[in-house]
């Protein structure tokens, strides 16, 4: 067993979803684990200079195509929340919270999120509707609530945050393996590649 | 034999480039021809609200990285050419000056360029410089240096850049069948994959 995979992602990025429906499957063909890392993508953004994609004109319209498009060649379950872009602060705050004590716990939460979300189409913004997800797990509603107000939780997502950009994360899904970069749920099959052959 | 695919694209990008090593061999495994289109994607931006990609900090570093791996993934020749990115203004003008009279020859002009920048490093940014490409195809230097100095050559280039934007084009390379759109190199897969199910 090598070095995890490092998987970072926004829950608010439809791709990140889709990517996060198989990147552990195809790390698991290969003997890896993945250290899912959910961030905000809104604090890059601030160093990149780029601009969400749904805000884009013309880029936001393909989008809007491609998403349920590539979801059907997946076959993974869409549906367009109402409510988009997700801030998703309290989710990913829930996740770092949760992830000192119990990181499977925490991997199984996000993979929860994301499928509210985008799977379901569910608003989870709010504490209180990300607990909504995290009950059906055996995680504590009030705890959780109580958790994304510690400030050592916000330490910690400002310095994932912190991390992503150290480590040249510009957008999600961002995959990293043994320090390659590869960003976007596109490249899932140039992921397995490099798994399957060491590199190229 | 179906509609032939649209191909959009511009000298300017490596993962054009990539692309055009590929499409037509895809495109011919289903009985599909390729139409090229260069344009000048800086058009576009005006419109799109999008910065060339090497001028995104964070961003331009993975492309250094990126574009020289996925060549070798592609085991396609790649040189980075001294002076990037490349305003491919004249040899645009040259496709477009030939393709009237002989589209098989300015199909061969097209990846003539491509070669000659991606693949061996070389500028070609004056018409001068792409005449010498041509040259090397039969095709008349003066006679091209001419050309691109047409007004109707230059109105060309600009309807097409017009098309481009009306049918949803916000980036390159930038693939149609038959109204569906797939934006990016990475996207080869799903081109293929929609050739062979008929969509999905």
């Amino acid at each position: 067993m090598t070095a995890p995979l490092d998987f970072w992602f926004d829950f608010a990025s439809p791709y990140g979803y889709l990517a996060s429906t198989r990147i552990d499957g195809i790390a698991t063909r290969y003997g890896r684990a993945v250290r899912w890392r959910p961030i905000l993508l809104g604090a890059i953004f601030k160093v990149s200079g780029m601009k969400p994609v749904m805000e884009q004109p013309l880029r936001g319209e393909y989008l809007a195509h491609d998403v349920p498009r590539f979801a059907r060649l997946l076959e993974v379950p869409l549906t367009m929340p109402a409510k988009v872009p997700l801030h998703a602060l309290a989710a990913c705050r829930a996740y770092w919270w949760l992830e000192p004590s119990d990181p499977v716990k925490a991997h199984a939460l996000a993979a929860a999120i994301y499928h509210a979300h985008w799977g379901e189409g569910r608003d989870v913004a709010t504490a209180e509707q990300v607990a909504e997800v995290a009950t059906s797990l055996g995680i504590s509603a009030s705890d959780l609530i109580a958790g994304v107000q510690d400030p050592l939780v916000k330490d910690r997502l400002r310095a994932e945050t912190d991390e992503a950009i150290r480590r040249g994360v510009f957008g999600v899904p961002f995959i990293q393996i043994d320090g390659e970069s590869f960003w976007g749920a596109d490249r899932l099959g140039q992921v397995e590649e490099w798994l399957a052959r060491g590199g190229w």
